[in-house]
């Protein structure tokens, strides 16, 4: 089995597609995926890249939409756009973000994953403290125990180390998919992954 | 034959990559394909993209370095990375490119393309006089002409021209393949740029 670290952020539509590669990573490449949450933006800012994000562009925003729509055919996944995603608050994102940590804590990190997702980008929903709650019960998982401790400053100070540990590993965007000293970068690189995992000769070190 | 315009700028190693999937485009999926080159740093501007270009971001560099070797081993392409090219003479660098309008006129448009390509992108070569002036014989023109037809003033009005209907037209960065009304990004989405080809019922509009 080959260790395959995913990270990811909630707020990041190319992250949650990726997420509809995961079984094959598993099943036909072996690979034993451990999930990191970080902020994008931060992981962005570290490097100083200070691009504006391409939904705050309109010509960009309006290709982004296509080019989403694209993917979710291909993987036959279900997709929304959530309509102010220009105006969502990123402290309510970082909560959702830092949710994942206690759902980890509590054995159910991917029923969490695919309810924060879900949220997102299937039912078009903003972060903010409703869906944190639904996210929580959906994952099985007490709504005000999760708020809290999504609060809680273990919690804020682990999701700060998690940051750090994955700039300093070199992630400077998401959805990031690190393997051996192979890193690939968004959702379109992870067929480069797949032959790397079946052929870790073929790798390239970045 | 569907006609596709191919946005390109000699400076982009993606669009140098992307040249290896234009036999298939024409010969499988019918493409009848129309050259544009262009100024990338222009397009991105025109937007508002300020963002640094991923070769003056250390991080960055390191990943696109290795992610061009990826695309260059799939394709089985020959790749040189300039080592400059974070001083890459942008004035040459244009001049090169409006070169490409002259070789068009001539009749020799893609020994031109092939020829520039590879200056920078095999041989690893920077743009400036000796550059042009070889790249000129390589595409069968005489170089001294070819370098007086680059700083005509009709042949710099035909790029400012052409600049500002790609720009009209929502190419915002390079390559880009626009067909019917759809819009593909990227030398990582030709894939679905051949699917519209072959089933423009599956489009999504940009």
């Amino acid at each position: 089995m080959a260790k395959v670290d995913f990270y990811f952020d909630f707020l990041s539509p190319y992250s949650y597609l990726a997420t509809f590669r995961l079984p094959r990573l598993r099943d036909e490449c072996g690979a034993e995926l451990v999930f990191h949450v970080i902020d994008l933006e931060a992981a962005k800012e570290a490097i100083g890249n200070t691009r504006p994000a391409a939904h705050l562009l309109p010509k960009k925003l309006r290709y982004l939409k296509a080019d989403l729509a694209r993917w979710a055919t291909r993987y036959r996944a279900p997709l929304a756009f959530p309509e102010r995603l220009a105006h969502v608050d990123l402290k309510a994102a970082a909560r959702l973000n830092r949710g994942f940590l206690y759902a980890a804590r509590r054995g159910v990190a991917e029923p969490y994953l695919n309810a924060a997702f879900g949220a997102l980008w299937v039912a078009g929903r903003e972060p903010g403290e409703a869906t944190l709650k639904d996210v929580a019960a959906k994952a099985g998982l007490d709504p005000a125990e999760l708020a809290a401790a999504a609060d809680a400053p273990e919690t804020i100070a682990e999701y700060a180390r998690d940051n750090q540990a994955a700039q300093a590993r070199g992630v400077f965007g998401v959805p990031t998919f690190v393997a051996g000293d192979q890193l690939f970068w968004g959702n379109d690189r992870i067929d480069f992954l797949e032959e790397y995992l079946r052929d870790p000769k073929a790798g390239v070190h970045p």
